[in-house]
């Protein structure tokens, strides 16, 4: 086609602009629709509800493949055209013309056929794992699989065929970067935990079994995202089974945490963890809404910033220093006994276990390798879904040394597979990776870090946070935030020293 | 055009209710976003939040006027067709028409210029009120009145050009009907305030001039609310500024209310008053769920079932024997030395007074009459705008015997007509003398029915206005589900029974 008038093209952009904002809309509303069913909504409109949230994704899904948007894509990406375009516009229109692609690639009918096998999936695999029956989910996870395999083939892929899986939940990932990463990290945590292990000077936790009042365990949790400087005129605090963060525009970035009457623990870092992917949404610069923008810029980069408020600042000793005097106050009678050292210790407590999500934050990371390795052979074709069970088992006992004795504790655990989620679980380990070398800039830049977390002084780091990370939304790749934070791509390194430091102290080793 | 096939008739059908049911979805998402505003969605993030609610808000428009629809419905009401569909077809189609051709008529861009003008003058009207200003206001009140009258005229009308408004909000309502039954109500309501004005006898309300906590009053209400066979499993209880109900479908039916620390009987009457919405809106068949059909039948019908439930029931002496204990003992210690008979007189205590929405059962409808008869002179343009203040305070003189002494306590009050909502108001006094006239056939059906309220039974009278009238939805006109429940037209005298009846014996006149 010929090229267009500037004035032309400003249409265009405009009109871009304006489908790219109506979508951004729907989502909100999309965004609330699936809080209010999580929070409180009463169950015998669920279903109702439900058709409204499938007709306005589906709205959505419509207006990313639309002649609409096609058309304005076909202008702002002509050649020569993006380069002219400033930065946010090109960012966004590159961002909008790769989705557009991918779901062009896919035909409609295959398409809906995956959405279909992967709702029946997920009802299929609730029902496997509730009777420990691997076979009832097997030829489900064959098709997903086999139809994930056929997609690749129709999107492409550089390298093998998991490359494009991994690219889609952060891009730029690839498996001779993640091999290499969680080789390296592999080498050095396993020995770790082994020396842990065999530490005669394991942390005493008797004193957390007892019981919590609720609505005090929710005042310290309120008292913590204040102290973290969480925006209560942008956001709010509720209770769901499932803890979560959910930002439905800059102004309004809700959390919700749970609260067991037996373990404080599980609401207090709950809500710092959400608290910080939370911190993330409500600080992405204002001139992104709107825009297809307006969101963290990866899994791995938005993990991060919840393990680094969760685990760096959360589990520390100078945290504690700072709050376990209000944390004893908050829970009067509680905790007397219990010194702040014995405290910090029981938070830090390392054990292998079978479950990914009860894990600490040393012996996660083994887990998520353990999937890793599994998705890339199944999608490279290395071995069968009817190998998985065996295969599962075989790497918990080589990694973690435990064995699951059912399917339900093995394989079944994870709910992502069945909704055909392969390359989502390794953003996981890489937000621990970019949470420690973050730290490693902080404190290289901030020699007082340590100090100003032991004073409570947390304002500069989430300052510094919004600053360096939060306010470019996705307008960077987390390739280039990590790069632009610590001078250096991924490394793997921060993470092992991190962990060594920490626990070689936890454990006296 | 030529008569189509059953199969092309049955397809056109099937596109049309499929259309209608996806508007019924973006107003269940509208629903929720406006209910999470009120209830506590955080601030920073409202003016993102009402771009999301214009978006959606105007795609539902944008379908009710589309071609789609347009064809639809040019194909289902041709000659001959429209009698051929089922009930509830037909009656969707019909109101599907009338909205089309409504919205049609209206010339886009002064559609436009109309909701901009309104949304500016409730802010206007905000400040005008405040500062007590009418002459603010005023010149936004000219134009909105000037617009209405001028989409009158493109609407049509029989008889005077207000009827064309009373219809909009009551289906059938006329000029003429209503200066019928508000004459009759006038003319035996105001001596029967003077003679209780007139009366020694007051009720003493001085132990409402106590702290009740605000949880008690919370339990309270959620008690009373299961009481009344409110299923919280489709609906639930916030607290909100200003009380409403909202169907969002029928299965979640959610109610607010506000509690005041110094009087118990704002929340408790509140909650009464929107529960009787509320079920209403529970009780609607499953198969008008996704239909446009699928709500009350009018404003008046609605308001008769939260009236009924406030005062019919809620005031009654039969609920106080037999809820008067469990009120006592929820706010224990503060009410021991007041009687039944004293609380129920408290809750019925007449006073003319200023305002609207503090009013009673008896003045409130005098508070309607006056607003009646001047919106109908403004659209009929039998007075001016700027004669108002002047028109309203004499009426107020005249009919309540009180005089305001500033417009914001007057002719200001109101955020109605900022919005163009004239024909609004009657619907609250049709609503007393539907529920008056429904509770007459109800204790002609049910001698045992002042039994049932005063053993706490109300399980059968739930369940017959479900039967009689809530499962109908807009399935029957207002007029229809009248004289269906009673076997007759709107007829003041049972209000005007109800009111003098109880009111004597509250008083011992």
């Amino acid at each position: 086609m010929s090229r267009l008038s500037q004035v032309e093209v400003e249409a265009q952009l405009a009109g871009y602009k304006k489908l790219v904002r109506k979508m951004k809309q729907y989502e909100e509303a999309v965004g609330l629709l699936y809080w209010d069913m999580r929070t409180g909504a009463p169950k015998k409109g669920l279903e109702t509800r439900s058709e409204v949230v499938g007709e306005l994704s589906t709205e959505i899904f419509r207006m990313s493949v639309s002649d609409e948007m096609g058309g304005y894509l076909e202008v702002l990406t002509a050649p020569g055209q993006l380069e002219e375009l400033d930065a946010i516009s090109r960012k966004m229109v590159t961002e909008s013309k790769k989705e557009y692609d991918e779901s062009k690639k896919i035909p409609p009918d295959e398409y809906q056929a995956y959405v279909v096998l992967t709702s029946q999936a997920e009802t299929i695999w609730e029902e496997a794992k509730n009777n420990n029956d691997f076979k009832l989910f097997e030829p489900y996870l064959e098709k997903i699989v086999a139809t994930t395999i056929k997609f690749i083939d129709l999107w492409g892929y550089e390298g093998v065929k998991y490359n494009c899986l991994l690219d889609m939940y952060e891009r730029g990932m690839n498996v001779e970067k993640l091999d290499k990463v969680f080789g390296a990290l592999r080498e050095r945590i396993v020995p770790l935990l082994k020396q842990i292990q065999a530490s005669p000077n394991h942390p005493d936790r008797s004193f957390l079994n007892q019981q919590f009042d609720k609505d005090k365990q929710k005042q310290f949790s309120l008292f913590i995202l204040r102290e973290m400087i969480y925006d209560f005129d942008a956001g709010r605090l509720d209770e769901t089974a499932h803890p979560f963060a959910t930002g439905l525009n800059p102004g309004d970035v809700r959390i919700t945490t749970r609260f067991l009457p037996n373990d404080p623990t599980s609401a207090l870092f709950g809500t710092i963890h959400e608290g910080g992917h939370a911190l993330y949404e409500q600080n992405i610069a204002a001139d992104l809404i709107g825009t297809n923008l307006c969101t963290g810029t990866s899994m791995g980069i938005h993990e991060s910033q919840s393990l680094f408020w969760e685990n760096v600042v959360g589990r520390s000793r100078g945290f504690w220093e700072r709050y376990y005097g209000e944390l004893q106050q908050n829970f009067k009678g509680q905790l007397d006994d219990v010194n702040v050292d014995t405290f910090y210790r029981a938070i830090n407590h390392i054990e292998p276990s079978l479950i990914r999500i009860e894990a600490d934050e040393l012996t996660y990371n083994l887990h998520i390798m353990i999937r890793y390795e599994l998705e890339k052979s199944l999608i490279n074709g290395d071995i069968k879904v009817a190998d998985l069970p065996e295969a599962w088992n075989a790497k918990y006992k080589d990694y973690l040394g435990v064995e699951p004795a059912t399917d339900s504790e093995g394989v079944l655990q994870d709910v992502h597979w069945s909704g055909g989620a392969f390359g989502y679980f390794p953003s996981y380990a890489l937000g621990y990776m970019y949470a420690a070398q973050i730290t490693n800039t902080l404190r290289k830049q901030f020699p007082e870090f340590d100090d100003w977390v032991a004073a409570g002084h947390l304002l500069p780091i989430k300052e510094w946070l919004a600053d360096q990370i939060h306010q470019y939304g996705k307008l960077l790749t987390p390739d280039e935030i990590i790069l632009k934070v610590s001078g250096e791509p991924l490394n793997p390194e921060y993470l092992i020293q991190y962990l060594e430091n920490k626990y070689k102290h936890v454990y006296g080793l």
